[in-house]
């Protein structure tokens, strides 16, 4: 592991990190905040994942969530949206698929398998990694995310109900399997299947059983992408019959941007902080 | 005046304007967030000058403004930091000269006088264009900025006493004409005269006696520039020696980045509003 950068920011540190990825093949980069709170005691970790287009740096530059970190006293880590490298299957001219688009899952198919591992790299290998480096105490977990990165969270979530105790997103996409800019690429990831996209699709894993107390989501109702690509009306429904505590803010006038991730950041981390106290 | 772009945050909005200058010679970008309070009345007006190599939107991206200038109900104006296009002198391979360092000067010397009027373009220009079009109370404007737009910042604080009534800076170069990263700029903007430099040189314009009550300036102390390019103890004495109140905040293992503008730039916005309150 390479330390990129250190900052201090809000009392705490900003850190960037890069290091060798076995289920990525190649170097992955990652951004870690620890509050001021990391310096005497083990912290809560919250994980945020990131939507289309991403790197960890995104957030970390528009996200505005150091403050709220340093408050409550989380830990917040961001990881890339995809593998990264000349050697990585891309589209170049498709913002959609491929690197910057690894969507949170393990692909099965060929030459995606052997580079797009985001669920595996995740999960494990970068969990383990921050386990052994940081003071972050792992029984206290929480985890959200942006638009693709709102898939990753709340599809994590919902598969390790043990694992994260809070989970929250910023106009998630609650439906990839059908919304335009995400089944194209579960098509090339997956095969053409659908019954094997099930395991990566938030309405249809609640649909089938999975089950976690609550979900908080914000989205904005000028989002240029809530009609065909986001659709939190197919969560709510899905989360009423599946007797999930939902909290859904549709906040007036805002877009897809950093603008409305930055302006309700600091009420979801409280949120997190809230679930993740010892 | 062309609307590149309006986005909702923190209840009020995020402009970014361009249009045509003549101080500059060309098209000029500027970002500017209105408060919700700008809905029902005119707000005051706080200027954030910029640093090098910096556009317009660094700040608008990293500075974290909006909560508290929503919060108080400050309009914030971020202009770039110098003449931009494919017809303005350069000098590509040098950060601390030409395109994105204005250095909010005038300059007299040829090319560079046909293009780099940061000082009349903000003063004059820029601001008949904002009092025009947008709900601001010019009586009640504010201005601070980081590193070169401290500069510039303290020296358009000190040469127009009536108009801005408050006035403070992070990590500002407070002189200018001694700094090893601006006095090679000042010399082919200015001409080799130091005499002619004065009138840009905070520490310089206090000396010849110029007056403001107070300013604020915060400074980290892990930043690498302070001891060549920043020097905040060349204002102290300056600012003893004239009676001018300044509160110099040395900030323990802070560097140069938005990491550490952002960590007090709510403590900056606060500090202004209390002063352009009505």
């Amino acid at each position: 592991m390479k330390q990129v950068s250190a900052s201090k920011a809000y009392e705490g540190v900003q850190h960037v990190y890069s290091h060798p990825s076995e289920a990525c093949g190649g170097e992955m980069t990652f951004a870690l905040y620890l509050p001021p709170q990391a310096e005497k005691s083990t912290v809560p970790l919250l994980w945020y994942l990131s939507g289309l287009t991403c790197t960890h740096q995104n957030v970390m530059d528009k996200g505005e969530y150091r403050r709220a970190a340093s408050e409550h006293g989380v830990a917040i880590i961001c990881p890339d949206t995809s593998p990264r490298g000349a050697d990585v299957p891309d589209e170049k001219d498709n913002w959609q698929f491929g690197q910057g688009a690894g969507f949170y899952l393990d692909a099965t198919q060929e030459p995606f398998s052997r580079h797009y591992n985001m669920r595996r790299y995740i999960l494990s290998e970068l969990t383990d990694l921050v386990a052994e480096n940081f003071p972050v105490d792992m029984k206290r977990q929480g985890i959200f995310g942006h638009s693709m990165g709102g898939h990753g969270a709340l599809t994590f979530a919902l598969r390790n109900p043990d694992r994260f105790r809070s989970v929250s997103a910023f106009a998630p996409i609650v439906q990839p399997s059908t919304a335009d800019w995400s089944r194209p690429a579960f098509e090339k990831y997956l095969g053409s299947d659908p019954a094997n996209w099930r395991e990566y699709d938030a309405t249809n894993l609640i649909e089938g059983g999975s089950r976690i107390s609550e979900i908080l989501v914000d989205q904005g109702t000028a989002d240029q992408f809530l009609d065909n690509g986001l659709r939190p009306w197919l969560l709510r429904d899905a989360c009423q019959k599946a007797g999930i505590d939902l909290t859904l803010n549709m906040r007036e006038g805002y877009d897809h941007s950093y603008n409305f991730i930055s302006t309700f950041m600091a009420d979801h981390i409280a949120w997190h902080a809230a679930r993740l106290a010892a």
